[in-house]
C-alpha cells in the first residue's frame, strides 16, 4: 500500500521521488518541522538506491523545502510552505511544545520507535517473547467464545461483571479477599496508575518510591504534577516520610514482589514494616503486583492480603503473562476510590475492550490461565538459567547480578560506570537494544536491565557478546 | 457467587447479614464515608425481604456503625472504625475532593450508572441497541481470524500497522487521503480528546465549540484547565474568534456531519467558511465525524477533505456503527501532532486492545463492515420514521422538531422550559432514562436529546408516554 516510484513513468526516478515528498508537504501531512523519515528508511520503502534518496532530498533542500540539523536529521524548512503555496499552517510545533504532558525521555522513545523493527535484538524489554505466547491457544479460545449483545455495548464503569466476579475467585489464591464491587478493570497497570494520579491526588501531591524505579520510566505522576520522592525501606522510613510529607497528600508506590527493575521480593517483614508505618502516617499504599505469577517459587503473601483498612490499592494485569495485545489489568481498592476511578476512566476512554474482557474471563475461569502460567515459569527459568551460565562464564570480572527468582529481568551490575547514552547508541548501532540503569534511576551508570523473556536464546548470545565488547 | 445468608447457620439471617456488613468495613472494602447499596438491592442480592435488612441496618445505626444522610441513603459512619477495631484509615474522600480530574455531573453519573439496568428504558443513549449489533456476525468472525504472535504483544505506539493502512483505503471513500503515519488508532473518540488536550495545548488554552455541544457532556478539556467558549457559525465568526481568542492557544472542536446532539448538517459553504477563518487565525479544527456513515443520504464532503494545509484533526470511530464493546477509534493528522499524541498514548495505556484492532481490520477489509452499515442505516431509518410518527400525533402541540436525517437522535424542543432535573428523576422514578439538554448546555431547559436507536419499539413507545404524561 505505501507509495512506490514506477519504472513505467515519464519522469525520473528521482524526479518522482521529489514530487511524492513535495506532495506530503503539499497535503498538511508533514508541516513544518517534521522530521522526515532516514534515508535507508526511504530507500527501503521506494525500492531504490539509497544514492537516488539523497539526490532527491538535495534537491530538495536546496529549493528551500527541506532543511538538515546537524546530528539529527532533515526536517521540513520553516519556508516550505511559501515555497510551495501562500497558505499558514498552525504551528504544531509550539503547541506541543507549551501543552501539559511530559513527553517520553529520547531513550524510552528509541526504545518504543526500535522495538517495532523485526532486526533488533530487543536485550530490555518489558515483553514476553512472541514464542511465550499462546497465540495458538488464545486462537482457538477465540473459537469458542459465544457473546451477547449486551457483552459487547458500551460496559458498566467498574468493567465486566463476569470478569470481576472470576478475579474475585482468582485473587483469592493470592490471599485477597474481595468483592466485584471492589474491583475496576482497566487497560493494563499503566492505565491505572494514570487514574490514580488524576482521581486521589491534588496537584504537588507526594509519591515515594524506591530508587531504582519503574515510574522513572514512565510518567503518569510527574506530568500531572506530582513530586517524586526516592526513600529506602530503613528503620528511619517512618520519621523520613513524616518529614518529607510535610502537610501534603501522598502515597506510597512499591513492586514488592519481583520488583521492576531489580527482580528483588520483599520480606515479609519488610512488607509489614511498611505497611504499619504508612497506616501510621495515614498513606495510602500503591502495590503493583503484575510479575507475581512469574515467581519460580512462592515468596511472602502480597501486603494487599493482610490490608485490613483499605490502605492499599492493588494492582494486576495480564500484560507480562499472557498477552500484552489484550491492554486488561485490574484495581483492587475500598470503594469510594473504586466508584472516583470508574467515573474517571469513564470519562477517559469509556471502558476498557469487551472482546478482551471476554477473553481474559474465559482464560482464567476454565483453568487455561494457570495451566499456561505452569508451562511459562518452566520456560522462563530454563532461559534465565541460559542467560546465567553466560554471564558466569563471561562477566564475572567487570560485573555482579542476583540470580533471578523470576518473572523477565536481571538486574546487572557493572563495576565501572559505562552504562550511558553513548553505549545505548552505540548497541543501538550494532541492532542491540538495551534498557540503561538511568531511566529508572537517573544517576545510575552501573545497570542495565537484562531480559531473558524476549529475545531467542541465540540472540541472547549474539547481544551479549556485543555487550561483553563494549563492557571490556 | 455474591454473599448470600444461610438458612442452615446458628445466626439468624438477620444476625448474618449485620456481621456481613461489619465484615465490609472491617475489611477495607466498604471505608468511611461509602454509601452502602439501597435495601432493596441488598435485599435483591441477600433473597430476603426488605423488611429482614431494614433491621440489620437499623441495628448497625443504633451501634454507630452506619448513619443515614436525609434523601442521600446510609452512609458507613466516621466513628464506625473506631466502633470496630482501633485502626486509622486514609481519609478517601478528602483524596478525591482534592484531586485534579472534575468529576462527571450528577446527572451523568446517574446516566452511566441505571444504563446498566435491564429493566430502565434508556430513552437518549448515545449507543446502538443490542438487537441493531451484529453480535453473531462479530462471533462468527472470531472464528476466522488468525493471530500471530507479533499481533498479540504491545503495539507499535501508532496502532497495528495493518488497520491504519485498511484506513486508508477506507478513508478515500470519504475523500480523505492520507498514509497510515499520519493516523493514531485510539481506544475511542473520547480518548482522541482526552490526547489532543494533553498533548497539544497548554493550560488556559480556548477550546471554542458550538452550543449545545457534546462537550459539555464529557470534561477532556474542561479538566485540563482549558477554557470552553461557545461560538455561532455566523458571519462575525471571525472577528468573535480574534477578539475572544487573543493570544491564548486555541482550537476549534465541531461536528459538523450529524452533530451531536441536534443531528444537525452543515452546509458545504459553513464547513468552507470556518475551514478559511480557522486557517486564517491559524487555529486547528477538531472534525469529530463519528456518526458520518449513518447517514441517511449523503452530505457534503468532510471538513478534512478539503484541508490543504494539515489544519484539522479528523476523528472516526466504529463506536457508533460496529461495536462500542471494541473501543477502537482513529484520529488522522499531520505527524508532528501524530508522534506527539502517539507518544502520551504509549505513556497513558500502550495501545488500544490488540484484539479488537484485528477485528476491526477484519470487518474493513472484508467489506463485512460496509455491508453491515447499509443494514444498520435501514434500521436506523425505520426506528426514526416510528418515533416521529408518535410524535407527529402527540407532541405537536407541545413541542417542535426535525426530521432525522441521520444517525440515532431527534433533538425535540418543548414550547415550555420543562426539561428540568426534576423531570429526569421523575421519569427515572419510572424507569425511563432521558438525556436531558442542560448537560449539552446548562441553560437549556426545554431540549431533550430523543434517541431512537437504543430502546425496543414497545418501550420507545411507552417511554414516550411516559414523557408526554409529565410534559402536559
Amino acid at each position: 500500500m505505501k507509495w512506490k516510484p514506477s519504472r513505467l513513468s515519464h519522469l525520473t526516478i528521482q524526479e518522482q521521488i521529489v514530487d511524492w515528498i513535495k506532495s506530503r508537504i503539499e497535503c498538511g501531512d508533514w508541516t513544518v518541522g517534521t522530521k522526515i523519515p532516514t534515508q535507508r528508511q526511504l530507500a527501503a520503502q521506494f525500492n531504490v538506491n539509497r544514492s537516488t534518496v539523497q539526490l532527491a532530498i538535495e534537491e530538495l533542500k536546496a529549493d528551500g523545502m527541506l532543511e538538515s540539523k546537524m546530528g539529527s536529521g532533515v526536517f521540513v524548512a520553516n519556508n516550505s510552505w511559501n515555497v510551495l503555496l501562500d497558505r499558514s499552517q498552525p504551528n504544531w510545533q509550539q503547541h506541543i511544545e507549551s501543552s501539559i504532558y511530559k513527553p517520553n525521555y529520547r531513550t524510552i522513545q528509541l526504545i518504543n520507535e526500535y522495538e517495532q523493527y523485526d532486526h533488533v535484538i530487543r536485550l530490555g524489554t518489558g515483553e514476553l517473547s512472541p514464542e511465550l505466547l499462546p497465540t495458538k491457544q488464545i486462537e482457538q479460545s477465540l473459537k469458542v467464545i459465544s457473546l451477547d449483545a449486551k457483552s459487547i455495548g458500551y460496559s458498566s464503569p467498574q468493567g465486566s461483571l463476569k470478569l470481576r466476579e472470576i478475579l474475585c475467585n482468582y485473587l483469592k489464591k493470592r490471599d485477597i479477599q474481595t468483592s466485584p464491587e471492589n474491583i475496576l478493570i482497566v487497560s493494563g497497570a499503566l492505565q491505572a496508575l494514570q487514574l490514580i494520579a488524576m482521581g486521589l491526588l491534588e496537584e504537588g501531591s507526594v509519591v515515594f518510591h524506591e530508587q531504582p524505579s519503574y515510574l522513572n520510566s514512565v510518567h503518569p505522576f510527574q506530568s500531572a504534577g506530582m513530586h517524586m520522592i526516592p526513600v529506602s525501606r530503613n528503620p528511619n522510613l517512618s520519621d523520613n516520610m513524616r518529614t518529607l510529607k510535610r502537610k501534603r497528600q501522598s502515597l506510597y508506590y512499591c513492586v514488592p514482589t519481583l520488583h521492576n527493575p531489580t527482580g528483588y521480593n520483599w520480606s515479609l517483614e519488610e512488607k509489614k514494616n511498611l505497611y504499619n508505618v504508612c497506616n501510621e502516617l495515614q498513606i495510602p499504599i500503591i502495590e503493583d503486583d503484575v510479575y507475581h505469577e512469574l515467581l519460580f517459587e512462592p515468596t511472602s503473601p502480597a501486603i494487599k492480603s493482610f490490608d485490613a483498612s483499605g490502605q492499599v490499592l492493588y494492582i494486576g494485569s495480564v500484560s507480562k503473562t499472557l498477552s500484552p495485545g489484550l491492554r486488561i489489568g485490574w484495581i483492587v481498592a475500598p470503594s469510594p476510590v473504586i466508584e472516583r476511578l470508574a467515573d474517571i476512566k469513564m470519562q477517559t476512554d469509556y471502558g476498557s475492550s469487551a472482546f478482551s474482557q471476554e477473553i481474559v474471563a474465559h482464560w482464567i475461569s476454565t483453568g487455561l490461565y494457570e495451566r499456561h502460567l505452569v508451562t511459562l515459569r518452566e520456560q522462563l527459568k530454563r532461559r534465565a538459567i541460559f542467560v546465567e551460565n553466560i554471564l558466569d562464564q563471561q562477566f564475572k570480572e567487570i560485573a555482579t547480578w542476583r540470580k533471578s527468582e523470576g518473572g523477565f529481568y536481571i538486574w546487572l551490575r557493572f563495576n565501572e560506570p559505562i552504562v550511558n547514552k553513548r553505549l545505548f547508541l552505540d548497541l543501538l548501532n550494532q541492532n542491540v537494544l538495551i534498557n540503561p540503569g538511568y531511566i529508572y534511576d537517573s544517576g545510575d551508570l552501573h545497570h542495565i536491565r537484562l531480559s531473558y523473556a524476549y529475545a531467542s536464546l541465540e540472540e541472547l548470545n549474539i547481544a551479549l557478546t556485543y555487550l561483553l565488547e563494549h563492557a571490556r
